[in-house]
C-alpha cells in the first residue's frame, strides 16, 4: 500500500501516518516528492485495509499495490484449474464445454423434449431453474424441488451433467443433492453468507458476475468460495449493467482474456443473459469462444414463444444446432476443440 | 403493454401477437401507422410480461405503460406512510429523523461512548453494525450476537431506537429480537428469500437500494417485503456505481424527491456510503434534506482513524455536532423540524 | 508517479524502468516490498506519462500520485476565483446568481415575455439558446446570429447579463460580441480546439460537464482554458449519464462540493437538464445550493408545452417565482443571499 | 408516438393531448385501458419531438415507436453500403479490412519503418495521428501538417490507404486533402458542425462511437453526415466508459452485430483503444471478427515503449504479425477472408 499525503501535509501528520503503520506491524518507507510525500508499507503479506489511512489528517489518498485476493490469482497458482464433472466433461482445459437448455423448468415435456435436441446437438451439461430470482414478486419464481427431479431424470437419461441454481441456503441444501454444478446468479455474487456455504459444498461451484461487479469484485467474491475450502469455481460472464438499453445487458466479452490473465479459474459465457436477445446469441458465443472462454451457457426452449421466462432471448432448436457448428469452427480456428456430445439414449 | 412490429412484419406475425394476447386473456387493440403497426393490450390488471412477445417473429419491441409495482405505488396509495418506533420516533412525518452510530460495533466502550455523544447532538435512532457485508473475505465481519446485546443495551440507556443489519435468514431471525428497524443493505436489495423473509418480520424495515439498482428494481424489491404483509418499510439511497472513482459511490440525491413522487413509502439518505468521504458527508446531508428526505443515517466513531471499517467516511463526534446544526437549519428553511433527541441518560 | 512492478519481474526489467526514469530527467526510488517492487518516480514538477511505463515489460501498472492539473487546482491557487460580469454581478463569491430564460429564442415576443418574467422573479443573467446541439439532426438547431440580437435586446432592457452558447469557432466569434458569458455544452467539453479558442477569448466561460466527463477531465478540460489565458471560468455541473432511464440525466450534486474542494473556480448547476423533468427541478435546485453551488441555470418558458425543445424540463414563469422563494431560504440557511434583481424596466 | 396518460388524468387533460396532436398535424389513435390512457400517434413519417407532449399536464411518459434515423437504417435500405478506397480496398463487403500504424506520427524514420512492417503483415490501411485530441493540455498533441506528409508519402510508397483524424473543421480541411479516411474520435461524435462539415466531404468518413453513446446516439450521429449528401460511412466501435477501471474503455463487441442489424454501414472495432491494454488486443481482435467486424484498426509502434502517445496499447511489430494470422483464421471459420496486402515496395 502507498499512502498518500496532500501537498501541505504537515511533519507531524506524515509522522502519525508512519506511527499507525507501525502500529499495525509493519515498517514506513517514505518517499519524499517535489510536491509531496508518499509512504510505501512494506511487510505486510496480504492487503491492508486502506481505511486505517485514508481517514487521517494530512492523507490524501491510499492506494492498493498489491491484489487484494490470493487463493484465485494466478500469481500465485499458475495452472489452469480444471473442473472434472462425473460424466467425464472437463471445464477449463483444452477443449470447450458447452451447456444448454431452458430458463426454467415448466413441465417433464418441455424439459425432456429440450434436453434431447441440446444434447443432440452437442450440449454436455444440461441447465435448467428450478429456483429463480425475478425482480417482479409476480413472476414465475420456478418449481421448486419437483424441478430438480425433473433434471435429473433427463440428465440422466441423456448422459449429460447438470448445472441449475440455489437462491439461498435450503435451496442449496437442495440443489446440491440433485446437480453436478451449482450455480449463483448474478444477485447472488455478493451475498456472503452463500458464497461460505458454497465454498462448503462439495460439488463445483459456477458464480455469474453480478449485475455492476468489478472484475476485482468478482475474484473477490471467488476468494470467499476458496478460503472455504472448495476449489472447484467455474467463473461466468453474464452480461453488466450500462447505460445504454439497446440490449438487456451488456456482454463484457473482454472480461474473459483478461480474467484468465489474472485468475487459474475456468471463464466461461452466458450470451443469452449477456445480451438478451436471440438474434445476438451467436455472434456473442462466437466472440466469447474466440476470445478465450472455456464454455458457453445458453438458454434453449422448445417453444421460445411460449416460454414462462426469458423467451425473447431463448433459442429455438435448430437455432442451438447451427450455433454449434459456428462454435465449432471457431474453436478450431484458435485450436480448440468441443467436447464431444455425450452419447444420447431414449 | 404496446406491441411494437417490424415494419416489414406480415400479416400473419400480426395475427400470431393478436391470438397470444387472447390467450392470455387480455384484448388486442391494433394501432395501424404510416410506417408499422402497434398492437395495444387492454384488459390487464397487472403488468403482463414481455417476454411473451418479445421473442415473437415480427415483433420489434415491447413496451411497459403501467408501472410493475402497485402496493408501493403513490398511484394507488396517496397518503405518505408513516413508520413508528417504540421511543415515540417516526418516519415519514413532517418531522425529520436522523440516525447515527458507528459503521460496526467493536467493543462496548466504543458503542456507549459513540451512541452517548450522537444521542448529546440529536441522534434518535443509533445504528451500528453486528453483521458486516464486506467484499473481501480477510475483512472484519462483525462480532455477531454480542454486539446486538451491546446495541440493545445502548440504545436502552439513552433512549434511542435501533437499527441494524442482517444479511441473512439466520442473522435476520437474531436481529428480528434485538432491534427496532431491520436494515437490510445494498448487496441484498436483490436477495429475494431474505425480502420475502423480512416481508413476514414485525418490525420495520430499512430497504438500501442496491449498487447498480434502477428506480424501478428497488421500488419492486419493496414490492416483495409489502407483498407478504410487511408495510412499514423505509428506502434508503446510499449511492451508486458510477463510472467516476473520484467518490466511492455517487449518491443520487434526485433520486428522493423522485421515488417520493412514485412512491408513498418515507425515504431517507446514507450520506456516509453515498460519499465515502469524511469531507463530503456534510454537503451531502445539507443536499439531502433539501430534496425533502425524511432522514438520514450517518456514520460517526469516537475516533475514526481507529476504525476496524469505513473510517474514511465516519464522523468525529464533533463534525456530527456541527452536521446536526446545518440539518436543523436546512430543514427550517423547508418548513420542517428535525425530531428532539431522546432524553439522554446515563 | 509510481511504477508498480509484477511479482515476478525481473531484475532486468526493474533496471530497465529505472534507466527509462532516468532518461525523462526524474529520479528513480524503488521500493522493495514483500511481494513486488514499487519504484517511485521524484524530481518531476508536473504529471509524468503513465504511456512511457505502462508498456514496459514486468511493469504491473503505473499510479499517478499528482494531480494532473495545476492552473485550476486549490492546491496552488488557495482563494475563491470570483467571475465579474457587466451588469456588476459576480459569480463565485458569497452571493448566489441564479441565470434563467428559455432553452431556445424561438421569437421577439417568447424571448422579451420569459425575459421580463425571469427578472421579475429574480434572476440577473439571461439564459437562451442561439446555435443548439441537438443528437437529431431533423431537430430545431436554433435561430443563429439573429437569436443573439434578440438577446442582447432583452438583456439591455431589463438591465440583465446575458449567457448563450457556442457551438464551433464560428459561433463563437459572433457568441462572444453579444454574450457576456461564453456557454460551451456537455458535448463541446472534450473539443479541445473551441477550448483554446475559447481560453483567447475576452468573455467569461461557462464549461458544462461532458455527458460522461469524470472529475478529473473536466478539471482538465478547464485547465485548457486556463491555460490560454482566461482565468475566467465558471463550472457547470449539469447531470451525467447513468444507466437508469428514469431521469433524462443524473445530477451529480456532490460533484459540486467536491470541485469547490479541489479547484478555486465557481461551480453552479443546471437542475433543467440534470433531470430533465419539470417537477423534480424545484428540489434538484434546493439541493444543489445546500451543497454550496455558487448559481443555477434554470429553463424558464412562458408556455413550456409549446416550447421548441426541452419543453418537459422548463418551468412555468409562476413555478420560477417559487423556486427563486425556495432558493432564498435554503441559501439564508447556509449563510448565502441570492443576488438582487437588475432594476426592470419595460 | 406512443403518449401514455397517468391514471388519474382526467378527461380535459386527454383532449388537450389530442388538440396538440392535431395541432401538429397529425391524428390521434386513443386507447383506453383498465388503468390509464394511451394514445397513439399516426400519420407521422418522421419522428415526433417528444417534447411536445411531455410537459403537458397529465402525461406520464411519450414514447418512442418508429426510430428516429431514417437514412443510416437498414429498415429503409437493405443491402449493405460498401466503401471503396482507391487502392482498391473495400470495406463492408465480404473481405475484412484490417488498418494499421502508430498512434501519432513521431518522425519521418518512425513512420515509414511502422508502416513497412504493418504493410508487410498484411495491413492494407495505414493509421497514423496528425491532429491528437488529449484530455491533458500538457500531453504531446501531434505534429499537424507536416505529419500528413510523411502520411501520405508512407502510404504512395507501400500501397496503402490512408485513415488519418480531423479535430475541427481547419485540420478537416487539411485531412481532407491527404487522406483517403477522414477519422473522426469519439470526442468529436457529437460534434455537429464537424459531422456536417465531413457530410459535405468527398472522402468516406469513419465515425468513432462516442465515449458514452447509445448505439441510437451513434446511429444519429451518422445520420448527419449522410443527411449532407455523404453516404460513405463507416462506424467504428473503440469501447465505452464503465464503472470498472480494470480496463481503459469496455470495448462493445456486440454493439458490432447489432448496429448491423439495424443500419448497412460497415462497421470495424478499433481493439487498441478499446481494451487499452496490448495483451488484450489479440483477444479483442478475434472477439471483433468473429462477431463480424468488418474490419480492424490497431495501433502498432516500432518500440511501443518509446511511444509519445497510446504506448500501453500498442502492439510491436511482432505481435502484430501473429495478431494478422489468427485474424485469417478466425475470418476463414466465419466464411470470410482477409484482403490481401498492398504489393510493398522500398
Amino acid at each position: 500500500m502507498l499512502i498518500v499525503m496532500s501537498q501541505d501535509a504537515t511533519a507531524a501528520q506524515i509522522d502519525a501516518v508512519k506511527a499507525r503503520v507501525a502500529q499495525l506491524g509493519f515498517q514506513a518507507r517514505p518517499m519524499p516528492g517535489e510536491q509531496r510525500v508518499a509512504i510505501g508499507i512494506v511487510g505486510n503479506d496480504g492487503p491492508v485495509d486502506a481505511a486505517h489511512f485514508e481517514g487521517m489528517p494530512g492523507v490524501l489518498q491510499a492506494i492498493h499495490v498489491a491484489s487484494p485476493y490470493k487463493l484465485v490469482s494466478r500469481e500465485w497458482h499458475r495452472e489452469d484449474t480444471i473442473v472434472h464433472l462425473p460424466n467425464g466433461v472437463t471445464i477449463g482445459g483444452p477443449e470447450i464445454c458447452v451447456m444448454a437448455g431452458p430458463c426454467a423448468v415448466e413441465s417433464r415435456d418441455q424439459l425432456l423434449e429440450t434436453a434431447e435436441s441440446v444434447a443432440r446437438a452437442g450440449a454436455v451439461v444440461l441447465r435448467g431453474g428450478a429456483f429463480k430470482p425475478r425482480s417482479n414478486p409476480y413472476s414465475f419464481q420456478g418449481l421448486g424441488e419437483p424441478a430438480l427431479e425433473l433434471l435429473a431424470e433427463a440428465r440422466d437419461h441423456f448422459g449429460l451433467a447438470l448445472i441449475t441454481e440455489a437462491i439461498d441456503e435450503p435451496s442449496l441444501d437442495l440443489v446440491e443433492q440433485y446437480t453436478d454444478i451449482i450455480q449463483l446468479g448474478a444477485r447472488s455474487m455478493q451475498n456472503f453468507p452463500l458464497l461460505k456455504r458454497a465454498g462448503r459444498a462439495r460439488k463445483p461451484v459456477l458464480l455469474k458476475r453480478g449485475l455492476a461487479a468489478t472484475i476485482r469484485e468478482w475474484l473477490l467474491a471467488a476468494e470467499y468460495i476458496l478460503a472455504e475450502g472448495n476449489s472447484q469455481v467455474i467463473l461466468c460472464e453474464r452480461g453488466i449493467r450500462s447505460y445504454d438499453d439497446a440490449t438487456r445487458n451488456m456482454l463484457d466479452v473482454i472480461a474473459i482474456p483478461l480474467v484468465k490473465q489474472l485468475s487459474h479459474l475456468p471463464v466461461i459465457a452466458d450470451p443469452s443473459h449477456g445480451t438478451g436477445r436471440r438474434h445476438l446469441v451467436g455472434a456473442a458465443s462466437r466472440a466469447a469462444i474466440a476470445a478465450d472462454a472455456d464454455g458457453l451457457l445458453i438458454e434453449v426452449h422448445r417453444q421460445p414463444d411460449q416460454a414462462m421466462s426469458d423467451g425473447a432471448q431463448s433459442l429455438f432448436p435448430g437455432q442451438f444446432v447451427e450455433l454449434m457448428s459456428e462454435v465449432r469452427s471457431v474453436a478450431a480456428a484458435i485450436g480448440r476443440t468441443v467436447q464431444a456430445p455425450a452419447v444420447v439414449a431414449r
